[in-house]
């Protein structure tokens, strides 16, 4: 699979989980992930699906715009920079945002998420 | 020095360089540094310059929003995720854009961009 398939193809799989279940965001970090949120920086993955399901919506869409990914130069990593729009229920306007993730690749032919920053961008 | 003032003197070191000597970017990236600019690849030190100094302006000045940083988990890495604001001379409006980088130390005790991606937020 080349580089920018696998990316989108990562980047379908964590929006639709996030706005289907978010829970199941946990099988995609490790204990060494960090999140920064808004500038909160959030290490493990049980602490950062505790942070992501704690957010003050409970349904949201993700819709992307942009996907752009690079080789992060080791071990078969893959930095993925995406930038979309976030709707809330029940709000008239959709938020801008922009999320970079660090995946490595995981002895099981998958990739996990080291680094994840959000942000969200105001107009 | 702490991660997160690196990251800041970095990111301040970055856009005065660009925001009055674009060419002089040059040191801050090698043969093996990429650049995705709006969705363009461009690979090594002299291409991206190469790009960078042949943008359809002349004057800019970049103002930051946030700054984020977070250890790659390689051999010292650091990846830095900027929001902020493009003033172009004559523009009435600045653009928002966000540009991650990864910067990996060189030997001599400094970091240089392996990776670099930049994108405006189009409101």
């Amino acid at each position: 699979m080349d580089p920018d398939a696998l990316a989108k193809a990562f980047v379908e799989h964590y929006y639709t989980t996030f706005d289907t279940n978010r829970a199941g965001l946990v099988t995609l970090y490790q204990n060494e992930s960090m999140l920064t949120f808004e500038g909160q920086k959030i290490q493990g993955a049980s602490n950062i699906v505790a942070k992501l399901t704690s957010l003050p919506f409970q349904q949201c869409q993700h819709s992307i715009t942009t996907v752009d990914c690079q080789p992060s130069g080791f071990n078969g990593g893959m930095l993925v920079f995406v930038s979309g729009n976030l709707q809330l229920a029940g709000e008239q306007h959709a938020l801008k945002f922009s999320q970079m993730f660090h995946l490595i690749p995981t002895p099981q032919g998958s990739y996990y998420v080291l680094n994840d920053v959000f942000r969200l961008n105001y107009a």
